[in-house]
């Protein structure tokens, strides 16, 4: 019988205990974009806040964490963000809370946005792909069409990200 | 003359390493709060998302982050929380993006707010000591005795703790 060498068996304790974390989400992984392909990253729940949000056109509240090259650019003011850097915005409906007048609180999860910057793959816009998933399925290729759009007409000036670091 | 072992050396190293890390805030580390002795935990802008608010009575929105002990908690459904969990909740302004119409983000950061559990510590307060601050000062005794009665009114069911894990 053959047998695996202590290292491999840490590593694969390891994988394992990682894996059966209850890392629960109302937003699972998922198949990729159209457009632009892409899915949504492991793990990003665990990843760090870069700010919060109020869409109240669309009765949303907002949640946006980066990875650590996120991060590390957001806190050096870094721009444009360095290849490597995903941001994941996650929504929620914007619903009152039972507990206490006046405070709106994260109601059923609606859609979670992510963007990944990779020069090389997406020279067409602005270096951003960009993927956007309901119950961890991505929307149609229309949808995905206006992604771009809209963050060039308003945000080119700021790498094309709508998110400041919230400090 | 003499010398650091090699592995003092890299912890050194390592300390120094974090220690310069540009995690800039406007939440800056603190003295202690009246009554509790609660302060403000170093590197709790780093960690994980548990949820996001809408304070409309205060104008505000809020995001509250969770250390390693709160995360397993909220993630597990573990009620009480257990000793060593600390909640720290980041409030700014609540102000219109200047980009997109509808849509409103973070401003001048106002308060952060600290819970702390330690049963053995807190036992009159449900275990858990309150600290509030302001540019990383805490505020006086007066408003540092409206904490526990408010969660407590509110909130005694889910140990005395209003933010929910957003899935």
């Amino acid at each position: 019988m053959k047998r695996f060498p202590a290292l491999a068996l840490a590593a694969m304790t390891a994988v394992g205990v990682i894996g059966s974390l209850p890392v629960a989400s109302g937003h699972a992984e998922s198949e990729a974009s159209p457009i632009y392909g892409v899915t949504i990253p492991p793990g990003y729940r665990q990843w760090e806040l870069v700010g919060v949000a109020h869409e109240a056109g669309l009765g949303e509240l907002r949640g946006v964490l980066g990875n650590a090259a996120a991060m590390t650019a957001y806190r050096a003011g870094t721009l444009p963000f360095p290849d490597g850097t995903i941001l994941a915005k996650l929504a929620w409906k914007h619903v009152p809370s039972s507990e206490i007048d006046g405070a709106f609180v994260p109601g059923a999860a609606t859609t979670v946005q992510i963007m990944v910057k990779d020069s090389k793959k997406y020279p067409a816009t602005g270096g951003w792909g960009f993927g956007r998933f309901i119950d961890g399925k991505p929307v149609d290729e229309a949808q995905h069409q206006t992604c771009f759009a809209c963050h060039q007409a308003n945000v080119k000036g700021h790498d094309f990200v709508f998110t400041r670091y919230a400090r």
